[in-house]
């Protein structure tokens, strides 16, 4: 284990293009601090639904996520997607290992309570395991991780990977020097989401509730700041969102800061 | 890690019957021996492959594993089935590991040669990463292995559930006293086919001649004989076939023995 780690988190647009999952998975073996990924699923989960004719459930509260539901999410993303990605990554030299929150116990999670909304089986982390994470890293094993976790009695539940990676950042930074990285498919926060090279370099923590509060940034962002901030808050060294090129040396990114 | 391990393997029809596979799984994590579960896919996938409209393609080597069929029992496999069962063996207080052969690089495969006959994406086992078992045994993990592995080069490979479990405990053999246990959905080799209480409780390797010979036992089990002798060749101390109830004392099984 080395003296720093890298926990990044893709979104579904590097998962559902084949080459960019490629092109990112090669320059990810090639990371020499300790690592590890977390990876959404995207549109893949949604076809198959689509295909088998499996409604998706509404609410207030967004989408529903039934029994079926859960059960696409399982196969495609704990299935499918995490078991690509760890043979490629085999295949570029990096001993990765694929889990969800219920292998080895790694992440426990509440199922959200049904009133006032109900999410159906949607989980909200409780804890992570770190003693078990750090002994696979000591190992020299990567963990890439689905966001997928379970509430310790024999259920899975469907958990966001935003959430996943910033509380599993902020549990490894009590051991080792921890930055995180979310990779999605804009350069960094926008200050102007119709123009793709308005990336906003830096943005401390002041920054950031003036451009919530003025409506710079969109909704779609807001949240993922949050875990970012919220990551900061707790120890993590360094927080930056990019696109996949950023793991490749591109120079252009939003860094986070208090 | 305890002086004996236990390697089972359980097939299609306990995977496919929601209350026979948590029975088991129930009686499982009571083994009080270290263990390692393998489990096969059944008829979830071929299910899916019908509802999708993807085709089986047969040739005279039986049916051949394309891509697409592939990713499916990718899904089925090694995500909705695999992931089911490690959330309810932590629901029963087992530490259970969902892996395929290509997490931590666990199980390595050669493609099968593509002359005299294509079977597509079908690998037949090269090297089981025994120090990377022992590692997760020895630290309480009980591992839990879908039959696809992969080729160390980024393919996944679909492969015989059988023969992952035998070679298997031929590995661990070298350092554990090593049980294997086929558990399917007969009480054993039945000396005919019709009679469900006709189970022959020791079989010799002479007597497995015979057997073969006069045809007493059916083609279905004699692969699986096979490897249950492979593996008594291989320093597997003891090897038995029987359904589901064994796990949970029931007496009547097939012993195999040289």
């Amino acid at each position: 284990m080395k003296n720093k780690i890298s926990i990044i988190k893709i979104g579904g647009n590097i998962v559902n293009d084949e080459k960019a999952l490629d092109t990112f998975l090669a320059n990810f073996s090639k990371i020499e601090n300790t690592k590890i990924l977390i990876h959404g699923g995207g549109k893949i989960a949604s076809q198959l639904n689509d295909k088998l004719g499996i409604k998706t459930i509404m609410n207030e509260g967004g989408r529903i996520s039934s029994a079926e539901n859960l059960d696409i999410v399982t196969m495609i993303d704990a299935g499918l997607i995490n078991k690509k990605i760890v043979s490629k990554l085999q295949g570029y030299n990096c001993n990765a290992l694929g889990l969800s929150g219920s292998d080895a116990n790694c992440i426990l999670a509440n199922k959200r309570p049904t009133s006032p909304v109900e999410y159906g089986f949607v989980g909200d982390i409780k804890a992570i395991n770190s003693s078990t994470i750090k002994m696979f890293l000591s190992h020299g094993i990567t963990p890439v991780f689905c966001a997928i976790s379970h509430d310790g009695n024999g259920q899975l539940l469907n958990t966001n990977g935003d959430i996943m990676a910033s509380e599993i950042a902020i549990a490894m930074s009590k051991y080792i020097d921890t930055e995180l990285i979310y990779c999605f498919d804009k350069k960094g926060v926008l200050s102007d989401i119709t123009n793709e090279h308005s990336t906003i370099e830096n943005i401390n923590y002041e920054k950031y509730l003036a451009l919530k509060e003025n409506k710079t940034v969109n909704e779609g962002i807001l949240p993922k700041m949050e875990n970012c901030f919220n990551a900061l808050n707790n120890k993590v060294s360094k927080v930056s969102i990019g696109d996949h090129s950023m793991i490749n040396g591109n120079e252009i990114f939003t860094t986070l800061t208090l």
